[in-house]
């Protein structure tokens, strides 16, 4: 078992989830509602932080909750904590070990809010802190960066939004991930052509904005840990309020931009940086206007919701970042090499 | 005027923020106490969404507000905002003309949440949106890389947290910013003789936590605008989550550890960072077991409290970056350069 592995395990883990034989998406959510919380205070890191993006924009589209990020060093650091007892405390965390994400939820409970913990370990701490669980199933991840656990957490967090707004087409498509996740699969091949072509990239920008703002944070993250990109996420807003100078020719942008609304405003700024600044764009979409730019482009299933594509898109983004520190003789498995010499880029 | 000036104006615009002849922070923190609001929802983008890093982390110890960052698209892009009439909608904006930030204002009163803009223009169409307004007094800010707006944003956020909680040690504290500033400022040859040192920086990490992690976004924003540096800012606790892959030998690594509780837990990092990894560590801090580490100190006052702290060693960082700019003959102003042809890295 290793990272390739737990990547090809998505549609399994994801399906095992969705199954949910003890309902316990549901049960969280009648608590939910029970309690009529009005807002979300959420605390977690690494990746399951960025999931927790793809939660502040599914939670707040859909079930009308805005979602605060947790300063863990409040907590922790400072002792100086908000009040926070009228919010839902959710933690998500995949091993439920991290001292920070579990020191939230207790001072959460402490105050009284309702806490729930979002994690692949039953019997954590941070489990064993928390009101309320759920079991994101995903099985061991013996991989050191998150994959599998990254996109179970995403379909908890969409399973829930489902659940608390009762809407049985969202449910529907929920239902087809394993198989949309089983489709973006096959993007493998053209991804590692992807990886093949990008093997001297040193650093890059990541766009994704909206439900896909999660993803760019995600990808980003993967890009530094696997194969020693200095890559930094952004949302096309904020890249054109001042990072959009380091945009020079031959500059690689990736970028995440399905069909939907985002895609819509987000085309004229690719098309400005290809055309007037002539930047390499790499880009995951099933957006056709999108697609026509990219000098490399990873095409997804063309039906796709937008609110769905994180959990799909991820995957050809975690395929390419896989091919890359392979073809660059990284180790994929414990890349930080905490204890032997990396490559200087 | 350039932005040379308007670094060295600092102590003058904060000092006339202080004065405040119209009492404004002392009637919306009135209002705000009457309104008994229990959190925060605040909008903001470029540097004014660092200063509101600053407003999480201040009123979320001080004023125990939790504080929740808007995803300003579901408001514009997709049109489903969430429920924010139980909030303190915060707006932060110098220009007070971006339409996503005023979207948000508009919505909250909409809502019929109390709404409050930090703005250098009182005749903005966010200030008319907004129900309050505090005017940050900055006075014309004629470069594109603001900084004496950024500064005057983070000490308006900083009056209202003292007001809020009638915190008379506080604000002798914040009186003495003026002093504080212009004693900051004499770091200007120290700054361009550190520029000078690392004039061939192309890249580098950039580590602040706690009320300083508004620091390090400030700082790395600075970098990519100024001086073209592939700069990305880290909470030094994320960073140890994965990007310290990049972190090889000669690695140059910027960091803002002010003394107190934040450089207790973040010294023994640095110190892995600098002994282990041999990285280059540029440090703005009066904490001397963190400045011993440093290849290049920047020396803060030693009684500087931490919770203060951001508002002068940003000071330090800006001459920084323009020292940088100069000696790789960049343009100070305007230096995005959305005409003109600009250096490759």
């Amino acid at each position: 078992m290793g990272l390739r592995d737990e990547i090809l395990e998505q549609p399994s883990a994801v399906g095992r989830l969705l199954a949910d034989p003890d309902d316990q998406v549901a049960r969280v959510a009648r608590r939910v509602l029970d309690r009529g919380v009005r807002m979300v205070f959420l605390a977690a890191r690494g990746s399951s932080d960025n999931a927790g993006l793809y939660a502040k924009y599914l939670w707040g589209a859909f079930n009308s909750l805005p979602v605060a990020q947790a300063a863990p060093s409040l907590f922790t650091v400072y002792r100086r904590p908000p009040a926070i007892a009228d919010s839902l405390v959710v933690a998500i965390s995949q091993s439920g070990q991290s001292p920070d994400i579990t020191s939230v939820v207790r001072e959460g409970r402490r105050q009284g809010a309702l806490t729930l913990a979002i994690t692949n370990d039953v019997e954590s701490p941070l489990a064993k802190a928390s009101e309320l669980v759920i079991d994101i199933t995903a099985g061991p991840e013996l991989a050191v960066a998150a994959t599998k656990t990254y996109t179970t957490e995403l379909v908890a967090i969409a399973m829930l939004s489902a659940a608390l707004s009762e809407d049985p087409g969202r449910r529907e498509w929920l239902a087809r991930t394993p198989e949309l996740i089983a489709q973006a699969l096959t993007l493998d091949a053209p991804a590692r052509t992807a990886a093949e072509r990008h093997l001297a990239m040193a650093h890059c920008s990541v766009l994704g904005r909206g439900f896909n703002y999660a993803t760019a944070f995600e990808w980003a993250l993967k890009l530094k840990e696997l194969a020693h990109v200095i890559a930094e996420p952004f949302s096309p807003a904020d890249f054109e309020h001042g990072p959009v100078a380091l945009a020079q020719e031959g500059f690689p942008v990736l970028a995440i931009v399905p069909a939907g609304p985002m895609a819509e405003v987000s085309v004229p700024l690719l098309r400005r940086l290809v055309e007037e600044r002539h930047v390499e764009l790499l880009l995951i979409s099933n957006d056709e206007a999108a697609l026509a730019l990219a000098g490399t482009p990873l095409r997804l299933a063309p039906d796709l919701p937008e609110w769905l594509s994180p959990i799909v898109a991820i995957v050809p983004a975690q395929l390419l970042c896989y091919h890359l520190a392979r073809a660059r003789g990284l180790d994929t498995e414990d890349p930080l090499g905490l204890t032997k010499v990396t490559r200087t880029l």
